[in-house]
């Protein structure tokens, strides 16, 4: 009988390490094997031994079994003694550029959630800076990372040491203009419009004028126009020139969910039937997408949920269609998706620990 | 000395006819005049003259006023006897079909909020199913309809007997797109997206599945794909067919304010001074739109104003631009626009009572 | 080896109905079992055989695999038919005191999450004013009901035939107080005040005025001031007379979860740590009560957990108290504490399923 | 004909700030003399004059006149060179008592917002700390500022230097409770309980845990008890020695508004119509103050109002009574009282400004 495999997580303090710990606390297998969560701990904590996930969690505890549970202060000695499999980054990008590369000499698996390591192509990496981009080690270590999106990825998935987790934002989009564009239906020449609206655990734990109450209740505001992160992936993922699509988010008065409103023109006149068709095929064996076909998806049905939600609906004249997808940020649009990835590159069922 | 001008608003007991209860009783020229206020009332109550307004709207009370104001059956006799000049409609489009041709006969200035006068197109209207349409008293009642978008319209708005209150969605779009189209800068071969996000106070004062809490806090749902009623004035109104703009309406889980995102591709490249010229002349004279040049607008700055805020930002291209416009549904998207339209039309400063 | 026990939920249209259904099919024990729902079905749907649960509840869809599930048409044949052993009720209290004497007859345990059969003193049942309250039969049947309070009631629960499942309010306020009142040490002289405020859940699923989300959102209202329905609860199972407490529910602008803030005086100096250990002791083997030492609880702490959180503070003279209980009023205050009930009539671990 | 009284705003920048400008820049009595604003300004600001009202609070461009109006660095020769009449201070405390003193020595009659001089009892003024209590120069000025509840002490406030704007729980329970304890009718032997619920405007401005949109929405939670800062001014203005009352603030997830539900015993039996002609009785004369006689206050109905609503219900026993009041917390608990002031020390009208 094989071993449990052994997990850690970096940066379990934020909002996608809470869900990332929850998911893997709960993981069926994964039982009696917790996580070793590791981080950044104060010198007053580290006296200590870490800080309880009870005090960084207290939602968690009962239940889940945290008790005794630490964030220690993170060591490669640790990781090794513990004889670490697989560490999850629920990290800044900066933190994952530095850290994957060692993790990967050391035979650790790696499933990084930040945007350290999305995109290929340099210029779409340009937002981000990276210092060490154009090294030789650092384009080592893109070549071997896999976009972790099981959807579209699933063979490379399975046997990767290096997974770039997809953001939020680009999972609600690839999703759904994938099937179309893969199956040249979509006329590129009109230009897709992707109108994205996200809750506020998309902008971070950090106290922000942003993310105080007061500024984000009762609003709803538009912002990254032209030129937020996620762009690059959506390029990448869907195979679209950066003048073929345009991507807006906005910041939305709830905690979890995003919507995304994408509209398309086809290049032929297309029916309900042929596009149901299109996406059915697309998504055959893929139990994590749902799909609409009478009523539009909300965001209230895929929160809490690691679906990605789709429907759509195409105008009389059968050359116009908008789709509509929604999903939980903190799911399928990180930890959700990360344990979905887990699952694949192990050969488990796909959706286990993630109903 | 003139009289004080006598208004009358039929149907109070909603969202938009407690903000034109709230607008008229405090408007600096309507003093010592206050609103005959009309509509449908039981018969229990028609017994006691009516229903006071300090049942159907509590927090109107005490400084506006209202102690033995009441809502009474309407009729022709009553705004007869009070000399009514202007005779609001906050009601179903239905019920001002039935009851503006009558109060222009009988010399009465309407401004209704309804939809039922805004379109000239026939096939624009068709979404509506007027059981009038198609007489010849309908379209003798419509000829002396004046779309009421007083920055679009002022001549003819100042001489009209029956202005139709532009619908709140229609406005946030027909302001902010045209300037830009009107001035020949729009590829209309490209199609222009105007995603818009409202809330909850655009469904009405009807609890339903939609409205409650439940459904509506913590979601974002879109409706009415390809089909909303707004349409019809957007194409009107800023000059297009149905094939060169995609409007899509959301809920929003807020009680007051929409933002429109909207996606226009230029025929020549534009700059952000170019365009910033463009609407400043446009709105030049006009009070009630604010231009932001630095930051976007977002829904908190205009709720509770009778504003509209513009905002927008080109591509590096100069060939792609996104508008986003807020506006207060019930101010500037109604009620507000309303009593702008009244001033507009009496000769009085466009922004009094507004601020 | 024994059946699978084969559970029957009555209304599974509301919110307890929908987390009843949650629970149940996902309940270790209950795997290949999933309940019979049975309900009011419109004769539309009677020919199809009833109403597809991925209509009433499509957030079920994918992973309840609620595939072929219905609400069928309430009859007592089919529940004989099926071989229901445990009848969930979460039905109007009409329906129960109509019901479940019949069900008892039939030998089939009910489980009921309504006000029906939870109070013994007849002047605390006057306020639901049963038409059956007085005739024997009533008298044997409530003679038969068991509070379900496990903390309060396990042994009796164990091989109980009627479970009248506790009000969400009286919860919060029962599981706090009852150790303190049974150790003797409030001081009753001085009444007791319970301030509880609950999400709008709690208000139920038909759109009202006060469940219009224009009313519940940005406001709180104090309502059933002296006379709530749970009030008669609270005296039971407490041990008071009416006139040592007072209680007062609130409407709070969230979905879900409650709060109670309950101020006592004690007879005699307390510390800290001496009320630490009454609530230790009287909780000790009750796994779903988390007791807080160092922070009080908060909403959030307990929202989607069958957790009852409990924290207290003293006042320095150490004669005052405050105590504040959490819960989520659809779970450990209506479906969870049912399913709760469930697990320890059966004998099962009494947290199976609801973690 | 005198000269506008000019007015000064210390710190504008805060929540009750903004809403004192609004006030001040639309109150009749102040046309054509917009308040001065000063403030701690940094450096590179300094040298362009200050900030722009409109950088710090873009929602009131347009309708407020505040094009050219700047926070300037706070300085005395500023003030006098400006000829300040009244220096409004929405300053932390610790501002407060230093430049309080200096104000008054210069002859600026100060109307301060903080708690720095409402505490007459040092024991109560303990939980501040003030760095000067204990001076002789403190205790000087001390004697010189008035409570600043204008329906307690409308005659003191008329000749005052010195107004102390009472904190915002503070007033939301004093007036209510103040008639009744006055009036005799209250039995303090049993304890009063003041349960308090706030929205988050009045956690301030700075971001922080607390504050953040994901811990303040869905959420509630009680602080401060046994504790709160707001404690002193209840028992000084109702006349209560602290163990005759405990009162706890929680956390609502609104913007703004209080609510209060306040538990009293009496020492003799009471009617409805007994409590409500107290009530009549001493608020007569107090335009701010909104008494109900059927449905309780919400605090929807006080939101953007500078009211205090009371509302109250007592049991069938007549000894036992709750008062619900609600108030505004950035109006009637702070700038909008603070203008209040000001009308009744000017002899204007005391809503003025106010409706």
């Amino acid at each position: 009988m094989t071993k449990t495999l052994q997990t850690a997580v970096a940066g379990v303090t934020g909002y996608a390490g809470a869900e990332l710990a929850r998911l893997l606390l709960k993981h069926p297998r994964l039982k009696g094997a917790p996580p070793v969560f590791v981080g950044r701990v104060d010198s007053g904590d580290v006296a200590r031994g870490g800080v309880p996930l009870t005090e960084i969690h207290p939602e968690l505890a009962g239940g889940y079994g945290i008790t005794g549970l630490k964030q220690q202060p993170f060591s490669w000695d640790l990781l090794v003694e513990r004889q670490v499999d697989v560490l999850f980054m629920a990290t800044p990008h900066e933190q994952s550029r530095e850290w994957a590369p060692e993790a990967l000499k050391r035979g650790i698996v790696v499933i990084d959630l930040s945007g350290a390591w999305r995109l290929v192509d340099a210029a779409n990496r340009a937002v981000y800076a990276f210092d060490d981009d154009g090294t030789e080690a650092a384009a080592t270590v893109q070549a071997q990372a896999v976009y972790g999106a099981p959807e579209l990825h699933r063979g490379k998935i399975r046997g990767a040491k290096l997974i770039a987790n997809p953001g939020c934002y680009a999972t609600s989009v690839i999703l759904p203009l994938r099937p179309l564009v893969a199956a040249g239906l979509v006329d590129l020449n009109y230009g897709i419009v992707a109108d994205s609206k996200s809750g506020v655990s998309g902008a971070g734990k950090a106290p922000t004028a942003k993310t105080h109450y007061m500024s984000a209740a009762d609003n709803l505001s538009a912002y990254g126009l032209f030129g937020h992160r996620h762009t690059g992936e959506l390029l990448e993922q869907i195979g679209l020139t950066s003048d073929q699509i345009v991507f807006t988010p906005h910041l939305l008065p709830i905690p979890r969910g995003i919507l995304s409103t994408i509209y398309v023109r086809f290049k032929e006149k297309q029916t309900r039937e042929s596009i149901a068709k299109v996406y059915e095929e697309f998504f055959k064996g893929s139990p994590m997408v749902r799909l609409y076909s009478k009523e539009l998806p909300q965001i209230q049905y895929s929160v809490r949920t690691n679906y990605c939600d789709i429907g759509f609906q195409i105008d009389k004249s059968g050359m116009r269609c908008i789709v509509v997808s929604c999903l939980d940020n903190l799911l399928k649009g990180a930890s959700g998706q990360a344990v979905q990835n887990l699952n694949v590159m192990m050969g488990w069922g796909e959706a286990e620990g993630l109903e």
